[in-house]
């Protein structure tokens, strides 16, 4: 039993991507993670990975597609991060899940796929998610060892995942995630960073000319409309506002700068 | 072989559930019933439920994640339904199943699944779909007793499921369900409840200050453009424009009136 | 082991539809195709199965409803094309698979589904993709032979599927598929009919008042904005606009003449 997740920026699931799967690991358990990536977002696609994949069982199979070079020379690869597989172009999209990995000493090992055996029969150069990440992950799926899917790379392609930094009073961080559709931005400033004795009452977040007193658990400490800034679901800092929009009242972008202090 | 569904507000499936749910059940067999619950609107999720959840095999397990309260005292909750089998928050999202169920005098055991060690570790508590229910969803799937889960209640919370009211003349109902996309609106008058000499033909449903002549069986009744009546999905009475949208016509509110006259 | 996959033009996925299939055929793997057929767009339909089937396992089944026709004569009917089972309406949905069948010699049985024992129960005359087309393909899936579904039929409705025309100078052909999301279009001409000396280089394709020099292999042969053709997913000559949208650009309509000079 293998489970294999899709991340893209297609804008909707596409079939043809489980029908190669499943033309070569028939019984493999298939499910989107999340299919509305802005296009060709790199950097949106490389920490929203992080904020989904470690819930699946070890073993498991990612394919990720915001592949803007789709078709150019860059590599088609597959990856171990820990105990799971990832398939995806060598574009830096996998940047932040090499940093975890290499915080939590898991192990990385990754492969240029560069065998057209493993492929599909390609019909097109520009949908290397049917042709090539697609049979990849099912091959791995079916059993075949990484190893043999292509040739070891040390050269991997990363994109810088800014972290926030923390000092005696504060931490600086960024917008990293924004969520048109729920209304939510996400920082890069996690819970598990804090200093011991911060306390999430007294402090405040910056984000652009506002400041938001208070980090909170949940949105039901605060009013229906209200501003808040709270834990969000990966344990980063987000802001969000009750049964409303953030995103729509602070039109944030991704990069721009928040402030903590404590 | 389980069969679990998820039905949210987040306007796409997530995949961090499926993670949760394959890790702790690997051959659950998960589909999404509908991701774009209206915002926290527990009314449309509690219809809407009664519309889908029926079709699936006995034992199923359905997951909601229709939850405004999350994080604050509102109870997560397991409830049996019949054959059915519920996980979610009590906040009244189940009120239209209990019902259908006390009607057909069809089993009803409510436990608060208030065990953590059948949840996820919680790394935020804002995301009790991921955290709490995907988990006890899977722990029902993998054969877990529902009584194991937590401590029965009896004092469940439950919304008012406006029932449409029948007299020798005709019937009251209101608007329950407005699909934007479909362009289809539905009432509670359930064609079930109609009165044996009831005759299609002749009645006449009257919306806002509208009224519209018959209950039709399909849109191919009627002409492209046309305002009907007619039997929808359910077997409640919708109104549809045939090729069009109802709902751009007449704009209806969740609890508009509705008459329809025999 | 059954695969089933599921096109709409409902918006989004339908949870009843796999519900109904789980109840008949417990383990059959069930893959949303795409949701999102423009309503009632029997032409689009046609050409983008076509696209996304053949990638199935042999054997598997497709269940179509894009059926402006629901609840009128119009007949439901299982078909096999090839190794590849489908089930939907006889509006013509399946006229360019029957086509590509035809040219391939693939065999070619179409049966009308008409033996309400294979049905779910109807409580509504307008939804035949839960009522109808899904037990159906569940039947199929779960071993009932196809003849035993309904009475063979020889008077299949066909739409017509335009062929491009291929002269010693050129290709007249017309826009089959229009992408807004994606922002790309699609063409009827295809690579493996074009003449064995052509040169993709020096060709050239008009759509509109636009000539586009030479068809790319890949979107990285040229710059972000500039709109280029070249071979798409599916080897079909496609428009776009490198990182935008030649949807936007052009605005084009289904139909719409394309012209290709070798």
């Amino acid at each position: 039993m293998k489970h294999i997740s899709i991340t893209t920026d297609f804008g909707s699931g596409v079939g043809s991507m489980r029908g190669v799967i499943w033309s070569i690991a028939p019984d493999a358990m298939v499910a989107d993670i999340f299919s509305q990536i802005p296009p060709q977002d790199i950097n949106f696609a490389a920490w929203y990975l992080d904020h989904e994949v470690w819930y699946f069982p070890p073993g498991s199979i990612h394919i990720v597609v915001v592949d803007p070079g789709v078709g150019t020379a860059r590599r088609p690869i597959a990856a171990q991060i820990g105990e799971h597989f990832f398939v995806g172009p060598d574009n830096g999209v996998f940047s932040k899940l090499y940093q975890k990995a290499e915080k939590n000493n898991w192990p990385i090992r990754i492969f240029h796929t560069n065998k057209p055996e493993y492929w599909w029969q390609l019909e097109s150069n520009i949908f290397h998610g049917r042709d090539i990440f697609s049979p990849i992950a099912a091959h791995l799926a079916a059993g075949v060892p990484i190893e043999e899917l292509g040739e070891e790379i040390h050269d991997e392609i990363r994109i810088p995942v800014p972290e926030a930094a923390f000092n005696e009073t504060g931490a600086d961080g960024e917008v990293i995630l924004v969520y048109p559709y729920l209304g939510n931005i996400t920082t890069n400033i996690h819970r598990t960073d804090l200093p011991d004795d911060f306390d999430s009452g007294k402090a405040k977040l910056q984000i652009g000319e506002t400041t938001i007193n208070g980090i909170r658990e949940t949105f039901g400490e605060a009013q229906a409309g209200e501003l808040i800034a709270l834990y969000g679901t990966a344990g980063y800092i987000i802001v969000a506002v009750v049964n409303g929009s953030a995103y729509e009242l602070l039109k944030p972008e991704i990069g721009d700068k928040v402030h903590l202090i404590y």
